[in-house]
């Protein structure tokens, strides 16, 4: 069974990850969840003997294989998990708008930790404003454009990202869409309007039997101020 | 040929890319270092008919194949230019080792722009002398400290990030050390002793007959204030 490991109080990077499985329909262990799971996860990046020791969380366990980065683990999971595209021109256009997510995620990071993760919010609230000022009027914009783009291109039709099935990008989307509701309803509210094709496909995913399921049960955890979208009205005016 | 895009007046992104096409000894076109090539880049990245329109440069058409995102084009190239291990295992390390260098150097840009693009240095210069303490002092020795921990780990000994031969891994490695010595010459200076395989692997690269002749060419631009690496003695300090 796949074994997730990520941080057990926040949907962060470890979402991508947790969306794609639910959505494959695939059983998985999230094993910082567990009693102790903490531990085990710290274990493990700590552990001497890992040949191939990820950066940071969220990282997978599937069977021999450790894998680290959002992207490739996606990347790794995809076709297994019947959410990635067969052909490889696809599959290798679906893992670039993932990366495109990847970067995205990291701004969204940044507009409440633009100086880094050794202060606290409240230490750098004034430079969070000013970059997510700029974070809103420039970038979502620019990335939601990007999606509302490829969408509209799309020789499939504008259902899904990549061709004319759910991909783990799709699952991606719907996260990115949440999330910026969460954090950012003023300016997801002015917006919206201008990505059509990306809110249809979000209220999709959203309207999944199994992404329903998923995310009435315990094991979405709710949004939060510990995560990367953060409601935090003062940097959403 | 190769046709990779990239902002003419730097190395930036792009030179990942221009590093492991020079490293496997490929044909290329450097297209908009040609003569109006900037327009033709912008023609391509605004053009309605593309169907995989990348979000940003670097990209690389290959035939049929157009491509964005640094990671997911070395990925591309790697088993083409005999810089990728053949084991998909070992080519998912690689690939996440990659992602992982993507993340680094997108703090490293943040260093000198941590509000946002839409400003001069000049214009967030207190940020960016904020931000590149904390990049100095927490976050080179983190990333450092993965590539050295990464080397002594490779069962085929440190002689390269992944197996024992050239990867496109190594000469990205090679890339950030020229870089981050540009641009933290007092910090790297202070650091680098802790960090002696991944040094003794920035100097073989380096040694390399095909890394030397392109160094020495000008197909090598030189790093400057427009980059991702530069040299602002306040923020080194």
């Amino acid at each position: 069974m796949y074994e997730l490991y990520y941080w057990p109080e926040i949907q962060g990077r470890g979402e991508y990850v947790r969306l794609a499985l639910e959505a494959g329909g695939s059983a998985y262990r999230d094993v910082a969840r567990e009693k102790d799971g903490t531990d085990a996860m710290m274990r493990l990046l700590d552990a001497p003997d890992v040949r191939t020791p990820p950066f940071a969380p969220p990282f997978l366990r599937d069977g021999d294989i450790l894998v680290g980065q959002v992207a490739a683990i996606l990347q790794h999971l995809g076709p297994v998990l019947g959410l990635a595209p067969k052909g490889a021109a696809d599959a290798l256009w679906l893992h670039q708008i993932q990366l495109t997510i990847t970067d995205f995620v990291a701004e969204i990071h940044d507009t409440h930790h633009p100086i880094g993760n050794r202060f606290y919010y409240q230490e750098q609230k004034t430079e969070a404003k000013r970059r997510a000022t700029v974070f809103r009027e420039d970038r979502i914009p620019k990335f939601m454009g990007w999606f509302e783009t490829i969408l509209t291109r799309n020789p499939a039709g504008a259902g899904h990202l990549v061709g004319d099935r759910l991909s783990y990008g799709d699952t991606s989307l719907f996260q990115l869409v949440e999330g910026l509701r969460y954090a950012f309803p003023k300016a997801m509210g002015k917006g919206e309007a201008a990505w059509p094709k990306a809110v249809a496909l979000h209220d999709r995913v959203a309207a999944l039997p199994r992404i329903q399921a998923y995310c009435r049960s315990d094991r979405r955890i709710p949004f939060n101020e510990n995560g990367i979208f953060r409601a935090y009205p003062e940097l959403d005016n």
